[in-house]
């Protein structure tokens, strides 16, 4: 094992901050089956707030809150939803929607940029008159920002363009916004704007704002609580909840904040990575924290090969194909952590033995 | 009311022959569901040797066929089935796979000849190391012939490397055989030794072989013991169904041999299409019963108006774009009515008023 | 084999007559999924007309009647159905109801008479307000006549207060009417009366009424047009299907007013079954086609030995349970193979050697 | 709002103890869907220890560990599960098994000891000989200790047998084993020993263990990994979740041997509660720390009026049909609680206006 470990997987492996720790510590709770927890009563009130919609819900994971949003949506036997064909939904949620939802999926082209033509989205919208042959269109979903596009944003222009298709069509917009927030501070614009046209989004706590679980549905009131009925469901209702709720709001508070400086940082290391001979980075790509390195053929490794490598020097990345590595900043990464990994990336990638490792 | 009708909408609006009514009529019968009806047994032993399986199942329709199949072998919770994103279960069938038996579809795109690549269809196999995420890859489907493709013909060669791509991975390769006999006609190959690489097969009786009702899944007995199974639970299950497997039985010994005559008026039909001014037919693609024709923006009118336009004159067809038209011939077009049906075309063109007509 | 058959284990078991033969030799039809096929949709006409529905729709089987019946009126994810523990559906159907439909079933004791008692259905119904916990209630079936408890009938008088109780809870109330016409035959009372509380009915007309393939649903005009939908996701819709409904239209006109004759055929055989010593018929209990025959633990035999025994005299019957056998008439088992059967019944009882078999 | 508050509605309303929340802040965390959280790892490897079982999985919930139990067991389309009618699965769990997991439930009654006779389940196996009509059973529940049924534990004599006819028949046996070891202790059997039969047990760590969250699934490794799998897909994966297994491991230290304190006070209650004219307790099956109380109809009140009174005094408790409270004990409830209790109890009983509350 190497001296020294710099998590780049995922920003999912944030560890909770000795706030956090504090707050879950003190945390006022109650049943929040039986009534509702106090502590969570405040986070939902406060995402409910801040992404400018009625209501939220408060579940264990980004998956829930994506499987749940989809359900409810598409509450009625025979329905279709439109998504990205790279989308988080479609390839890396166990295909949950139609499995245990009966939900059929209709996947739309992703553009580099995370978006789908208006066109196609507009022309993916199932006919009615033909309903005898066609499932039901309710619901389209975007994914903001769009994690296996490199993590770039959706604009509110462009969200605003699918809403209003949606609208006119009778149909639910839902965002798959895992890191909405991080969305936002790159866009420079509120965060409840940029989500206006949404019917629904799922945002993530445990991701960039290091909350150590859960993840918030917010809503209208009527579909809150057909979300919270849903959740139960599933098996998402949780007891003294507000434990975790509680370190959720620490995040909120602590991180949100934060989030501008992680996205310098990831510029920083895909300018970086790009300088090396044999890495290639779309530098213009990376907008917030996330950063795709292709490796050149003529380095002559592979993703999963480099992957290892690194592993030796305590640089941990994820391999995503065979010539392709995915980098996510966090808070808990600092500058030092990116020269450090830059390094140690210019070492691996050079050959040279792993000295300060195993 | 035109005079004549010449219904070119699908090859599953022919009318039972005198020979299959008398068939009808003094069919042999049993009840299927407490015993075997003799004639059902007839014909699923039948269609079970020409195409080169174990056994068969008879099913009301083409729809049940596919569901059938993809479900039996998508068995398991959890399952996912890679198909062309323009093929009949996807587009047509109202997402019965996911609404009903809850299986992930994952589409490939299908190229305008109606196969998808390999690479692409080997690259949307999930990777089982990753079924923590991933649904589990558990079925291939192909269409042959292909309806969204123009009726265009998968070749031996190519099912064939399919389903090696299908076996190295574990997987099972089912084919949307609704015209498979119109392609192994198309073809000049044997049937059996078109769909020898599939593990399971759909063949539509009511189409080009003109009987009133039914389809037929071929496969191995343990995989039709199993569609028997589900065909109940479906309420797939019919009685004295033998008057419509009898029927079926004189449409296998007639009309098979006349697909290649509808094949010969498909082309006939797409060369005096392609010459009418307005009209564009890739009279190359027309390669068994079917013929998509194009409207040049030109001619300043719409898929749905020509339609309407050509019904004045009996000629039923199908809009399936603003500005694409379908075509389908079958054994109960003649010569005469596709000369007839041209120059219908050609007045229709021409905006002369319908003078035979209404 | 035996010289002579009487097959007495279903009213599934007939088989067409010349009439209906006939009439499948010279229907008119059309393709039913395109267009709508006329014979089909008189046989859904008169059947609608006949049991006081705004419409009709036929299908290939009497499960797919009730699945599709149970699952349009479930149409919404989290529906409980309220159903007889010994009902056709709950029991003989394959679950398909929860398998496919994802409905989940909540069963009330069936008395021995068919009937749930009206306190113990209201009692089952899921109190809306902890809909958190509970699944909603929407809908009550009923089944009449009743198969798993003799084929006997639930009144008129029965069903409009299980019609009362669904109404003041905002349910609906399906009937499993595969027997209908014999209940409204042996009650003396007109079909449409019958079902008068109902929200939908399934008819079987490949049961008493004789003909080959098929059951039809009836109800509004809304709940069929979504019912017709569902058929076609199911793979039951059918083309040129006018085949099947002219017998079956035949059937109507035929059998109908001979239900009252099996009827007193079954009354026939119940008595002389009673009178052999070591069976017991209840036979205030038989009121309709259907007798159930205990074997007394004295006779020293089984339901299925029985079976098989009675089976080398040529005398089909189906053994319910390990000493309970199942008899249904039908219009194609005379006087005088009642007379037979219970000869033959006498000469298996006796362990007299089977003369005139094998 | 009355001075004081003793909240008897159930053993979910614990409040962290200040050791399970120091745990909470100090607990050893990792990202548990990228890696293992070790806090997790050792919760689960404890509990598959303490039942005897090969693996274990930490869930948020008792309805996740119920559902996804019965759904590993039951992953092939057209399964069937035998359990009580009146089981939590059943009632409580939104009918989960069928309307996510397509699982047909088969009731059997549960006698007032929560045993279901064990010829009754037998019967309720379905033969596989006649699968084209019938579900195909594939598992037993058992709840233990049983929640509708007062608490009351099964012995191991019971679940033994129980177990024997799965095995024989090729099924699967699931322990709800919500209150395991209110049962294990009020038996006076190791845990382990009490559900050596069962293929999987699902235990709640947040009723009288009283952590915060919380459920694990115990079985064998297989079991487990699929069960992980489903896990994610019903979105029941989550990050740094150490958290709450950490105050899970703590309960489990501090409070199963506080649970035989539980059953004390509640046989101490129980005989209060029937000492009081016009309530009546059967204090012979209080068994655990559960106690159901019957208003007797002279008292003129009904539960949920009786409820409302008791909550002027501060006591709560759960109205489960119109005569009928639950009361749960629990280790935050005190001996002085339960004094103060019965002495509301009285009051409220005796209509004396409440003094020292509102």
């Amino acid at each position: 094992m190497a001296a020294k470990i710099v998590d780049l997987r995922s920003d999912t492996v944030t560890k909770p901050t000795e706030a956090m720790r504090g707050a879950m510590a003190s945390a006022e709770v109650e049943d929040d089956v039986l009534d509702r927890d106090p502590s969570c009563f405040r986070l939902e009130t406060e995402l409910a707030k801040l992404l400018g919609k009625e209501a939220a819900l408060f579940v264990p994971s980004g998956t829930m809150a994506n499987l749940i949003s989809v359900l409810v949506h598409c509450d009625t036997r025979g329905s279709e939803v439109i998504l990205g064909h790279d989308s988080h939904i479609h390839i890396y949620e166990n295909g949950g929607i139609a499995i245990l939802g009966g939900v059929h999926p209709r996947t739309v082209k992703n553009n580099e940029d995370g978006t789908m033509d208006i066109d196609l989205i507009e022309a993916a919208i199932r006919d009615p008159k033909r309903e005898l042959i066609y499932p039901t269109t309710r619901l389209i979903c975007l994914e903001n920002t769009h994690g296996n596009c490199g993590g770039r944003c959706l604009s509110v222009e462009y969200t605003d363009r699918v809403g209003e298709v949606a609208k006119k069509h009778g149909l639910k917009l839902h965002i798959d916004g895992a890191r909405i927030f991080n969305a936002a501070v790159a866009l420079g614009v509120p965060v409840d704007r940029l989500v206006q046209a949404a019917d629904s989004v799922s945002v993530c706590l445990s991701k960039g704002l290091g909350a150590p679980v859960g993840s918030v549905i917010v809503g209208s009131s009527s579909f809150i609580s057909k979300a919270r009925r849903l959740r139960k469901t599933l098996g998402g209702g949780m007891r003294q909840v507000g434990v975790l709720c509680a370190a959720a709001l620490v995040a909120l508070q602590e991180n949100v904040e934060k989030l501008e400086n992680d996205h310098k940082k990831a510029k920083l290391l895909a300018d970086g990575l790009n300088g090396i001979k044999g890495l290639r980075v779309d530098t213009s790509s990376v907008e917030t924290n996330m950063i795709y390195v292709e490796i050149e053929e003529g380095l002559g490794t592979t993703a999963s090969k480099l992957c290892k490598d690194l592993e030796e020097y305590g640089i941990l990345v994820m391999a995503m194909a065979s010539s392709r590595l995915r980098i996510v900043l966090h808070h808990q990464i600092s500058a030092n952590d990116v020269h450090y990994a830059l390094s140690c990336f210019q070492q691996a990638v050079d050959g040279v033995p792993n000295e300060n490792g195993k």
